[in-house]
């Protein structure tokens, strides 16, 4: 396997260089280190700037040189004619990583490419690893280390990402907000000048803080070993990759972009399956899996068992799991046997379980059990599980004579009683998850946001559409199978 | 074409009975009733009970002959076996609508099945137009008559639904919440022992109040004329339809669903590209195309204009435009020229349009004009259209040194001063699309929540992916394509 280059100090730097740090509110080295700062940063910051000699309550160094103290990362935000002279100055200090945040490189055209190529070989002369240029930053959970450009605080967690793409890659991040995924560390690789995707997919392989890696790709280099890192490091830990550039006014289009040959799709698409690379058709499904690879045990299998609180969305996500290549199998005699103590008599007795619509009694956390613990399914679909009946707001004031007021009081106070139920299924699911080693996965809207919440907190993947939870099981167990089969 | 039932007094009755009303917070008479009188209905509201004076302050009449006035609708939620005796008590007092809401007829079995045969011949035989029964209830913006059993209060728009599903359709309304989609009427079908989709479809066509139509259709009867009836429609209004049972296990959970039987996905999706009914292919894709299909012009041809903050996403926007069957076509030099006096020299001069960030100052809404004025492109991508650049809350504290607050209140006036600047964007992007007559769909996620906000009051329409907004799209342009070649 690849060496795997030093990055710990890169992600995880003791010191800081903020080369080109301002008190611009309309330049990148105040808002960089306004992030920075604000983000909580564990390690020492070092502002530099000939020009001035405090920021944001910082002494400010003229050079890298006039730092008392080692550091381990600068990262640059000057013009691109003067970054090759801080590269010596860098070097010079014995500074091991750099983040060049400057553009106007080789992604704009020969003069760029000649610069770009002098920063490069210097760095490498230093043995510098060098991120960039043309990056919107880096960040690491584990330090607080926010050295981006975009003003967003990740949530934390254990997915960590590369993007050639810093545009795509700070959406993933911002998607995460939306969505409850928490990143660990993210790089936006730029021009690659010296570091590679190669690199941070292979450190990412080995940080324990990582679980899940996910990858934005435009393109891969002539000699690149990407095929031989991937199929190892998927081996430990999943991979789940969005590919740009898949089309010919896409490729174009990436060209012009990251500078990336965008290759052949058909052939980048046999990588995927030949090293277990999960490849995901929409940035959307790219967070989904996220979510999913980073809380849930792989299934084993690909058989589903789907319980519904209502018929329709059974209907959908059967279709769904067909058409995705999941089995759908028959419910045995002893479970329907067990469920008809709990159903009306007239349930439909097969799976997509069809919970028949009660206001007084809810039989979805037992039949929920039964189904988990079947030990004929490999994962659960449970739609509708965190489900509130009722969409109101308890808060919600309602105009109208007083008896209705009253009867929305009644309400009030049945809404309550009922609304413990939710949080209650959702402990039993992260219960039956660990229990049963299998995927349960949820399904619920909106009305209900606050489900999402709760969820985050218990530790429940959910989705908001039937299709959207399938697609995301059939990578788990398309992957799953691969290492099954591979091994 | 079928002869449109007289169903203007079944979503706007003037009065209604609501037979099984109830003061018990866990009886559908109750919480049907409640939903009504909670949503403000602007008609007369009859409950019927034998066994109570009054009901949330309403005089209560213990059988439908007693009640004084004309009823234009009579709402049922009494057990199965009484209703047929009621069918005769509503049309002997001359009621022309009937909504079963009670289930545990045809969809429980051969006994049901005779009970429904009874009430439908019955309905028939008095003139009754009957919706249901096992139906969730209907619900009309116009008249804020909510006659649903879940509790929810649907966005008020042009988009009507006919669902086979009472599941799926209620679904919907709660993704209408989430995703800003205003529905006008909706209905659950129910069993359809005497109103069927094609009845509303048919209602709906005609209906002004209605501008698109969605359907959740999961079979169709032997003898339907749905197909003859779906093409008169899509003349008139686009008709969007999700289809449910399209394999065997789906197909076979459909059928002790709904009772449908599933039919030949093959057929189903020839009758819609031959009628012009938008297909989509996930109850995602359903909303996202009726949000659309409700604000926007549609594309006169399939030419795609892309205007990106970012490259990232541009490529994306690109690959899924050309998977789609969508053009990106080339710049022509006289644009590139006008582009050349606001971007950087270094800018791609291509479609995608990759602006490239900068602080200063914003190219994005000229060029976005620029573009959209263009006669090379029918339809407008504008990617990070509506994004802040900055997703911190204005309101957020800081913790940190004196010089780190004062930085942060610096930052706040310039982000207030930039903030205005989205708002601005989308005013011109709704002049854009009322002046060009082609559809300008923003892009835009969600650290900027907010912004689905302006958009809904903009009337601009915006998607969190440049994938799901190319979907919508790509189906904008197959309809307008529809008409244009089948007329």
């Amino acid at each position: 396997m690849r060496k795997s280059k030093q990055l710990d100090s890169l992600f995880n730097p003791k010191s800081l260089a903020m080369i080109g740090a301002s008190t611009s509110t309309r330049k990148w080295g105040f808002l960089i280190l306004l992030n920075i700062l604000k983000a909580g940063y564990k390690g020492t910051v070092y502002p530099v700037n000939p020009k001035l000699d405090s920021i944001l309550g910082f002494k400010c160094y003229p050079n890298v040189a006039d730092i008392p103290d080692q550091v381990d990362l600068a990262v640059i935000t000057i013009p691109a004619a003067m970054v090759s002279n801080v590269i010596d100055e860098c070097g010079k200090k014995d500074i091991p990583n750099i983040v060049v945040i400057t553009a106007d490189f080789s992604e704009t055209g020969l003069e760029g490419a000649k610069l770009e190529k002098e920063i490069a070989d210097k760095a490498r002369s230093y043995g510098i690893n060098l991120t960039g240029p043309n990056t919107m930053g880096i960040f690491s959970a584990e330090s607080n280390l926010h050295a981006l450009m975009p003003m967003i605080m990740p949530l934390h967690g254990k997915v960590s990402m590369f993007s050639q793409s810093g545009n795509v890659g700070v959406q993933m991040l911002d998607y995460g907000l939306q969505e409850n995924v928490g990143f660990e560390k993210f790089v936006s690789s730029g021009n690659q000048a010296v570091l590679s995707i190669e690199d941070y997919l292979t450190y990412f392989a080995n940080d324990e803080q990582t679980d899940v890696i996910l990858g934005y790709i435009e393109g891969l280099d002539k000699n690149s070993d990407f095929t031989s890192v991937a199929a190892e490091v998927t081996r430990k830990k999943p991979v789940l990759v969005m590919k740009g550039g898949r089309t010919n006014v896409g490729g174009s289009a990436a060209s012009s972009h990251s500078g990336s040959m965008a290759g052949s799709t058909a052939i980048f698409r046999a990588v995927c399956k030949q090293t277990g690379i999960v490849e995901a058709c929409n940035t959307q499904e790219l967070i989904d899996c996220a979510k999913a690879f980073a809380c849930y045990p792989l299934p084993k299998g690909n058989r589903v068992g789907i319980i519904t609180r209502g018929g329709g969305w059974g209907v959908l996500a059967a279709d769904a799991c067909e058409e995705n290549g999941l089995d759908v199998p028959e419910l045995p005699r002893y479970l329907i046997r067990e469920m008809d103590k709990l159903l009306p008599k007239y349930w439909n007795r097969k799976n997509p379980i069809d919970l028949v619509g009660t206001i007084a009694h809810d039989p979805l956390p037992q039949c929920l059990e039964m189904l988990a613990e079947w030990d004929g399914v490999d994962a659960v679909l449970a739609l509708g599980a965190g489900f509130r009946a009722f969409s109101y707001q308890y808060s919600e004031e309602v105009k109208g004579p007083r008896e209705l007021t009253d009867a929305m009081e009644l309400l009030k106070e049945y809404l309550k009683e009922r609304s413990r139920q939710p949080d209650e299924i959702l402990v039993q699911v992260a219960n039956m998850v660990s229990k049963t080693g299998k995927p349960v996965i949820s399904v619920s809207i909106g009305s209900d946001y606050a489900h999402k919440k709760y969820s985050e907190q218990y530790g429940i993947v959910s989705y908001p559409t039937p299709e959207r939870a399938v697609r995301v099981l059939r990578h788990m167990v398309e992957y799953s199978r691969y290492l099954k089969t591979s091994s």
